[in-house]
């Protein structure tokens, strides 16, 4: 397959950032920054997660930070849980798109360091959040699979190893009377390659054709655009990505990590490709600057630092 | 043609980091960087700029430098001139590997504004300097094309463009009797993209098939990595880039705008597509820490923050 005609882009910025930096940010701030992010043309935006505060103290004002967003007709707004406490908390808002998720690990030792449970034992709590999707009557869109390319805990991922998961994922979404909808494959630590992006999409897709494959890239190791372009031209048309690269890479040791690709260098990308992706990249780039100033340290987005092409 | 089975780095971190930075970096300290990167298995290591101390006061220490390296067998030391005078000056320090090399732009705003000098007069007077290297039996192995790929002050440049100057380039070598040796294409200020990467590698080698491709990339708007691959992948072996993206880009008017491509994160991608570099990334690692070191402030490479693959 050859580049798509467009992409659909997840921002995941607000909660890949907020929750891993240190200190508090002023929760106005948080809404401000989803606010300017609502008007570059973005259609879905992350805003937080509801997980446990103890745990993930910069993420204690979610509720208040869903409350004050100016809601832009045609922007989707979603949050992030793990389990049904976090999925009860994210409907209580009462503003947030209700869509359903679940999210596995093709590591078993970092699904152990992250969550002290098996594979086994997760996958049935994953049907299980599908059937109370179902009961909710949210619609189930999807499923993650976390270190699908390689993992600073385990080492590589080999490709038989994933396709299990990816084949399991399938048979569990049809147990529980549902398809997939989009897999998508995280390269959460950056172990990924170009080359490695293009098999494993070719691979999945040859085993599910029906089955769409986003791609959430980390530049842990600078590969980042790089395997986001091998996805292009594999034909993968939907990309999670964060602006100005908010996140970082909480298990390489380094604050200075890169997390997530930035979203406005992905969309320059794309532009640049040809490819659509109705976001502006001026008004995206100034949101980067944004996530910075509000952060208060350099973020890896790189264009945000060079500013876009004075083509005339 | 597929991916080449081992790349020749020319390392520039060394001149094109202290030529920028602000204010004095001790002699003792280029030198020590120096030094690291010719025990990682780097073989050519461009070590400083021989221009005058007024226009790049960083590069004043150029024979200082120089004068002290730790010789080590096996790499080829260079300097960069732009005249007589810093050939001379490279000369006499009686310890560079003398290659010749001429340089153009693919911008005639560019050229103007650095050079101030019409195509004409610089090209008449790169023909001066390849008659220059011939009268002193230097080696004559290339031609750098800044600005090849787009340009701040002149916008696109398109393909055509780009090849009037190439096929300019070449009659001129054999107007002064020799060949062009690499041809290096600059994407000085972080204007292309991988499929122009692509493109303009398959039309230079379709109209010179006998000329090698050497690429020099700018990661100024994040693309750096995935052109990069996409040289890669059309075959180009030949590659410039900067220890830990030392340098930076003066005309993206902010101090922390991307430069070069990181070698260590360049080499990364190499050795996880199978590409031989011949050097250890673990060492050229260290060298990135070190050259963040003694700049003082976060340089651009990835890898360096991550930590490279604990794979057992």
């Amino acid at each position: 397959m050859g580049l798509p005609k467009a992409v659909r882009l997840f921002e995941e910025g607000p909660r890949e950032g907020f929750q891993i930096e240190k200190g508090p940010i002023p929760t106005d701030r948080k809404i401000a920054l989803i606010d300017a992010l609502s008007a570059t043309g973005l259609t879905r935006i992350q805003t937080a997660s509801f997980v446990h505060p103890k745990l993930v103290p910069g993420m204690a004002d979610a509720e208040a930070v869903v409350a004050d967003i100016a809601m832009r007709p045609g922007v989707t707004y979603t949050g992030l849980w793990l389990n049904d406490r976090g999925m009860e908390r994210a409907i209580a808002t009462g503003r947030l798109a209700m869509v359903g998720r679940i999210s596995t690990y093709a590591s078993d030792a970092f699904m152990q360091r992250n969550q002290n449970t098996t594979y086994n034992a997760h996958m049935k709590a994953q049907g299980d959040m599908i059937d109370a999707y179902r009961e909710r009557s949210i619609p189930v869109e999807g499923a993650f699979v976390s270190a699908a390319f390689g993992c600073n805990f385990e080492g590589d991922i080999p490709l038989p190893k994933l396709m299990r998961v990816v084949r399991d994922l399938v048979a569990l979404f049809a147990e529980h009377g549902t398809a997939i909808g989009t897999l998508w494959l995280a390269d959460t630590m950056g172990w990924a390659n170009p080359e490695q992006v293009r098999r494993t999409v070719a691979t999945v897709r040859e085993a599910f054709p029906d089955t769409a494959i986003g791609l959430h890239l980390h530049d842990t190791r600078g590969l980042g655009i790089a395997n986001a372009f091998a996805g292009l031209e594999t034909g993968v048309a939907d990309f999670e990505a964060s602006v100005a690269g908010l996140g970082g890479c909480p298990f390489a040791g380094n604050p200075g990590a890169a997390g997530n690709i930035a979203t406005e260098d992905f969309v320059f990308l794309c532009h640049e490709l040809g490819i659509e992706t109705g976001v502006d990249l001026d008004a995206l780039i100034d949101c980067a600057r944004m996530a910075e100033d509000i952060v208060g340290r350099t973020l890896p987005g790189r264009i945000m630092h060079a500013g876009g092409l004075n083509r005339t």
